[in-house]
């Protein structure tokens, strides 16, 4: 069970799963091990929702919607029609006919006393993933936001608020309790080969992974150099709210801002060709850049920039050894 | 909420939901309530499936699929055929992906601790069903298939092994101390005009319901005849394992059988125009016979029926009356 893994990939949801995706094609997905966020997590209509973690699975498996940017392929919503009729209130999660089967198995596993680790391992292998996709803790972690309208679970400002309130704060309730799941644990104490912290939302997707302390101290302990995939290019982040939160936070919507967010943390940065003008300032932070097209279209677009990813982290082992 | 209902129908699932439809269309569908069996309720996937209710909600608001027999018109199976890539052992019962609606909210209503004949009550209304839908208690009730096999729930006995274990008797788990759903014991306290007893499987489909004590006392307090439609026309079950049933039982397949099954609680049986040569020996059981077409394939059958059962039952009221 706890082969250690070499490469150890820190993700959220889509755009995460799109760099995974490049990894596992490089690497061999069985040299993969993804981490996933779990603060999204939540429970609607009685169902455990994992929305990074399935959008691993989906993304790794290539069942995931390309066009839609989210949920599953061939995907239908005659649920959601019959729920509208029964209980309009509760029908402002999307929840396709298909993706229920992950939510509704996945629950009752939960519930019947199984670790999330160990069904998301399952579902994995059931989907024909040979990567290793965990969450990093089987602990209850959620994120909160703090907005200019009060306190709000993610979900609730993300799919139900449409990320309108203005952010002033993050919670990360239950992060300093989490244990990390043991496997994970196990890969970084072996020792990987490479932490790529993927293009995700820095504050929603990574921080709350890296708000576990122990995993955190594990990151730090470990001798593989950390690159992180800025999700911003050109001052605009590919998906999802990142730069608004970064210009409502106070920080630079910016590659820059990305790095000044994991400074201390990583050792370098992938950045866009269109960021080329900020590798200058980047380095000046101590963290070393490489300059690379990070728009992740195709799946040769996911692959190349995997490869040049593990191949700059490589550059960055090599000169700490020659240090 | 506690308006008397002149017309209180007894049922299962598909057929009686036929009768029920026909009785709401002749006596107005608010004058209905119709008292479900929950024996067959259970517990899959963590959720809470009530197939008579669903099959009398669905029939009363030709949300039913006429074609299939069973189920929600329209439906589509993408939920299950994700469910099977999971989790091959537990797609055994099939769940459409709008039939999933009702299971899953149900479930997420029971959970949050309202009583089942409230949240019945509720979609009821939602799909537009004037007719009252109540299970006969809000405690539990199950029925248990003793076989040759040994004893199983009645789900495994008829959908996993598709009724073959020959049965040998009968369990109502739970009967004895179920409480009467409160609004079903005031319709009957206050007086019904008639009771019917659905063309249901008697074994199955009724005798849970009678199995509650307190329910049959007041079956038998009420001054309202009680007439039943036999599910055996020409020794043979219109839908479902009663006849199978009623030979292993040791009784005859007929519609005599289900006379003989029902003697001392009904006042009058309608029988089909193919066993009219039954209606002697029945008579002489003293029970009233009424000979009618009893084969509901179309809205006019149902109604028609329906109207005849109420005609034939106000007779042997009037009867009643003069002695």
């Amino acid at each position: 069970m706890t082969t250690p893994c070499p490469i150890i990939a820190i993700s959220g949801g889509v755009g995460g799963a799109k760099l995974a995706r490049g990894l596992a094609s490089v690497v061999g997905a069985s040299d993969l091990m993804v981490v996933a966020n779990v603060g999204d997590d939540f429970e609607h209509l009685g169902l455990a929702i994992c929305p990074d973690i399935d959008s691993l699975l989906y993304g790794l498996s290539e069942r995931n919607d390309e066009a839609r940017g989210w949920g599953r392929r061939d995907e239908s919503w005659n649920f959601m029609a019959a729920l509208a009729e029964l209980n309009g209130s509760e029908a402002w999660f999307n929840l396709g006919d298909r993706d229920l089967a992950v939510h509704l198995e996945r629950t009752r596993r939960l519930r019947a006393g199984e670790s999330l680790s160990t069904i998301t391992s399952d579902f994995a292998r059931a989907f024909g993933i040979a990567a290793r996709v965990l969450p990093v803790t089987d602990d209850r972690l959620s994120t909160i936001v703090v907005t200019d309208r009060g306190e709000m679970p993610f979900q609730q400002y993300f799919v139900a608020e449409r990320c309108e309130p203005k952010v002033c704060d993050f919670r990360f309730e239950g992060a300093k309790e989490a244990r990390v799941t043991p496997d994970v644990a196990e890969s970084l104490r072996r020792g990987a080969g490479a932490i790529v912290v993927c293009p995700s939302n820095p504050f929603i997707s990574v921080d709350p992974i890296l708000a576990v302390p122990e995993f955190l101290n594990l990151l730090r302990g470990s001798a593989a150099p950390i690159v992180a995939v800025s999700p911003i290019v050109g001052g605009m982040a590919l998906k999802g709210p990142a730069a608004k939160m970064l210009i409502e936070r106070g920080r630079e919507c910016s590659a820059l801002g990305i790095a000044r967010h994991y400074q201390g943390l990583i050792d370098g940065i992938v950045i866009d060709q269109v960021d080329e003008y900020l590798a200058e300032p980047i380095r000046a932070l101590g963290i070393a850049v490489s300059v690379e097209a990070t728009i992740m279209k195709t799946d040769s677009d996911k692959t190349n920039l995997a490869r040049r990813t593990l191949a700059f982290s490589e550059n960055i082992r090599q000169g700490k050894k020659a240090e």
